[in-house]
């Protein structure tokens, strides 16, 4: 089969790779009925993290069933299902608490910019589907693989409740959805901070009830004057940057949260500092697997439309093009077809 | 009067000071029944915050109200009081969402180390007992102007619950009384972190189950070892040093919670790592008035009896011998009686 392999910074090669087959009992191999790119595919794409040998890439996913391990159980062939970008067995201490990505025997799902992929600890990590879904609804339920249950991590580790008021650092596809999210947690107010137009749009569309285009201090100063002074109860991060890091700290009212799901990237933060600020604050990669279920029934009911987020279709085939246009932010988010 | 001001490092004098007066008509004037050292007066004492100018020392108080601006309304005469080491209109959106450290108007109670004391903002800082206490509550009304609150907000910062594992980094009197907090919100484990046997003692006087004597990544080895390789639900960081904020991170389970009250000195945090470890940090001033109501009431009715970290009681008028016991760690915490 042909997949979508990094070979150094900004060569991306859609070329052969060996199938995917069963390893471990524990797998089942998938054919993928969609896959797409992450914003953290960026940071190797764009040099910033080393390639050191070609790397098949991709690890968002869902798909029909093909073949099981002997040892599966909760999973069959023709099955519909997603899983998370971390396969986990969730059964350890980590996973019965909710935090599967740091699951005590967790692995890393490579590979997925491809018609098939091998998911390792099957049964703790993928979820079914009521049935085989309908073609529209499968871009949300690829969101659901990684960047929506993200999105809804960055909203409930801010501790976004009823009634109260967000900020949302960052509006790519995670920060939107973080959006879509804290909507649906029943925030009042929520402050998308974001300068371009078109997800200003789908921000509105997910929920925002404000729109700030300052960044850095000014855009501090105007999350203070929207909450009169005091900052807002949560914020989501969702970029990792040093300057999108601090604008969540300053933007938190004492005692508020920060949720930030943006993974940092030269991140350095003062204790005292933070200590003087009273934040909480809370991050990691998503627990996705803790909140499949909830978001499938979402999804499955059309209550929220995470898909949205793919402003851009393409085939697996011209998985190159996908790369330049999140690259260059033409598009939110590429979806590949296989 | 006479108190305590600071000259110079190691230079504590007791010398005649002008008696507080009222100076805003929302000041209390207060007759210290006792005052004693906290562990931040020792950064000035010890020279690592610089001293510009001589400065009355001193945050910690109860006592009786002499005095009362023509604003107050709260307390009158005669009563017996306890307030914060911050003073605060227990009114402002801060304070109202419980983090009266923060409080729009806040102001900083200085001098206390002395016998009488100028209380801002009287109507929002102090909290009366509901009588005048017999002389052996003293010590522990006292503690709740500040250590106790501070050991009470580590445990609840670090979300401590029934049936949780708990740890403590820091045997000072914080950290012992965290262990109390701990303790009295029902944790069933509480492992706590000394290496001084009198302080040990303690410690499981006040609900420690397990003493680890290791610091550094040997002591982040035993608590794996307690708690199955899992972590502790809740890590109390009552120091403030890198050492010791390293050691809470790495000690804590994903998704567990550190509370950190050490006033960080020279700490950094590095958001990678902090991101991949999943756990929560929340900390700061302790909001100690938010507590007052709660922990008067356990006082009082001898439920509590947080009293016992002062292992040392002077006449104000030692308040050089004082600092000194503190200084070599001989005493845990000392009570000046003016």
């Amino acid at each position: 089969m042909r997949g979508a392999v990094l070979h150094a910074p900004r060569d991306v090669r859609f070329e052969e790779r060996a199938a995917p087959t069963i390893v471990q009992p524990t797998d089942v191999v998938i054919k993928l009925a969609a896959t797409c790119i992450c914003g953290s595919d960026l940071w190797p794409y764009r040099g910033i993290s080393p390639t050191a040998e070609p790397t098949p890439m991709g690890h968002e996913y869902c798909g029909i069933v093909e073949e099981v391990g002997r040892a599966v159980t909760s999973v069959k062939p023709g099955q519909f299902v997603i899983g998370s970008f971390f396969a986990s067995d969730n059964t350890c201490p980590h996973c019965r608490a909710g935090y599967q990505t740091m699951c005590q025997h967790r692995e890393l799902v490579v590979g997925a910019q491809a018609p098939r992929l091998r998911v390792p600890l099957a049964d703790g990590t993928l979820v079914a589907t009521p049935d085989v879904p309908p073609d529209d609804l499968i871009p949300s339920l690829l969101s659901l693989s990684d960047v929506m249950g993200t999105g809804w991590f960055a909203a409930d580790a801010a501790d976004v409740k009823p009634g109260k008021t967000v900020a949302v650092v960052g509006d790519g596809a995670v920060g939107l959805l973080a959006i879509l999210s804290a909507r649906q947690m029943g925030a009042e107010r929520i402050i998308a901070m974001s300068r371009h137009e078109a997800r200003q749009r789908l921000a509105r569309a997910f929920g925002a009830t404000d729109i700030v285009t300052e960044r850095g201090d000014d855009g501090v100063a105007r999350i203070k004057d929207l909450t009169k002074g005091v900052g807002a109860d949560s914020v989501l991060e969702c970029v990792g940057t040093q300057e999108s890091m601090m604008q969540a700290i300053q933007s938190t009212r004492p005692g508020g949260s920060i949720g930030y799901v943006g993974v940092p990237h030269g991140v350095q933060l003062d204790g005292q500092g933070l200590f003087f600020r009273h934040v909480r604050l809370h991050g990691g990669p998503a627990p996705v697997r803790r909140y499949l279920p909830h978001l499938i029934d979402l999804t499955w009911n059309r209550k929220i439309d995470p898909g949205q987020v793919f402003d851009l279709t393409l085939p697996l085939a011209d998985v190159a093009e996908a790369y330049r246009a999140m690259d260059t932010r033409r598009a939110i988010k590429t979806l590949l077809r296989p």
